[in-house]
């Protein structure tokens, strides 16, 4: 029987049990808010409820917690485990983790992983199995693992059916902040400017359609996750952040200006992502 | 036989075409764009190509042009038509449209709709029977509408399975400029920004997630609806933009002072959104 531990029992975290499923295993769940660990016990997500001590004889240990918190966790965890034992983490920055675990003796049973998959809901009923299914896998670091538990690590992942590509920590914070915290940013300002102003009018929400819809969908997401998120990857969020207001008020100017031209060149130009965006699962 | 022209055989025109398609109705189809038409044709959009003067013996004359082509388009169809006919336009912005055709003596023929619905793909091949289907319609000003000609519209937005509601010109684009026009800038804006940062970093878009790609979506809009529509609806955009704009600078300067606290509360705050987008359709 292989015994997994699943720190966090979240979407990410009670997901991937899901996806694991198999007769031969054993899930333990940990995670400090305790009504959702009676969800995911309920809902058979986990096998059994426990605490950090579980880590000891586990073969394989996921770290699904707060970026804020995974750190000092997964130093806790490397502390405690066997030395075939496999411990990833699913975090959506990287720089800090790697950072944290560097020098412990046991960096070569951990995994800086990131299943680029997720909704705009949280919590252990929102799992499900099939997150993960054709979605995209970082591993940051490769080479800071033993190859045995990056192998374990790989056939995991493959198990998920996810593809998972080998990045620097740096480069996948820095590209991690346009692709994913912006788009969060960007939609949960909008979700924000939309219901100031409905307080003045009040009928204003009978009038939004699919389009905005889609658009605020991410300002659904999870404070507790996020908030660690923006502030852990600061630097970079801030230099795509600036971007974006630089492009806005561009924006603004010629439609100012009323350069119809312009505005429409630049919308043309943006039209590159019709095809790109075709690959996005 | 009922005879229907459509003006514009786009998504918007062409969806309606088909999702109102009957035996005893005979649909002509006027595009400047040849192609387009003979496209529509050919996917028996349309029963016929025609022009202009189609609208002389007309029962229902649909308009469904880029709105700065709409207002003189309209008033030319206005001065042709036959007394018992409904003319209505479907046009994101209506102030403009509802203005130009004030002082005419058909006026009352006239019904100044916006269905809310569309998708981020355009032209005659991205029409469908349904689009409308369980979504809201805006009519402003009916009492500029006779109310025979104003019930026969409200009979075709039924026969849609569309919602109607009443409103005037200037509240509509205001508050369309919310929940519509800037959500098509904001999604615009962030595709330009992350294809910009993608010309120094490659492999960005191997990164990009369904929640980029929810949030990008409206960028893949037609130029050639859109330009015109944030021309047209300029200062109610520009009010919605500077308060956006707004939003993201407080957010920037509560990131780069690292207060968690704040960045959590104002992300708990939005949630409200949650209750309200369940019921968008």
């Amino acid at each position: 029987m292989e015994k997994i531990v699943v720190f966090g029992l979240g979407l990410i975290g009670g997901s991937m049990a899901l996806s694991l499923k198999q007769k031969n295993r054993c899930f333990i769940g940990v995670d400090p808010n305790k009504a959702h660990a009676q969800k995911a016990l309920e809902l058979g997500i986990i096998d059994e409820i426990g605490s950090l001590k579980e880590a000891v004889d586990a073969q394989i240990i996921i770290i699904a917690v707060p970026v804020n918190v995974a750190p000092e966790l997964t130093l806790k965890i490397l502390d405690l485990i066997d030395e075939q034992a496999l411990v990833f983490d699913v975090g959506s920055v990287k720089t800090s983790i790697c950072e944290a675990v560097k020098h412990h003796p046991k960096r070569f049973n951990f995994v800086a992983a990131h299943p680029i998959a997720g909704t705009e809901f949280s919590g252990p009923t929102a799992a499900f199995n099939g997150l993960f299914r054709g979605k995209k896998n970082i591993i940051c670091e490769p080479n800071q693992t033993a190859q045995v538990i990056l192998q374990s690590a790989l056939s995991i992942f493959k198990e998920l059916e996810m593809s998972t590509s080998f990045m620097e920590a740096k480069a996948h914070d820095k590209h991690i902040a346009y692709v994913s915290h912006l788009s969060h940013i960007s939609s949960f300002m909008l979700g924000k400017t939309v219901l100031e102003i409905e307080k003045d009018e009040a009928s204003i929400f009978t009038m939004a359609g699919s389009g905005f819809a889609s658009t605020v969908r991410l300002s659904k997401s999870s404070p507790e996750t996020w908030t660690p998120i923006f502030i852990q990857n600061k630097n970079n969020i801030l230099k795509s952040l600036d971007e974006y207001i630089k492009n806005l008020n561009q924006f603004r100017e010629l439609l100012y200006q009323h350069n119809t031209e312009a505005i429409y060149q630049a919308m043309k130009d943006t039209h590159k992502l019709k095809k790109i965006l075709e690959d996005i699962k």
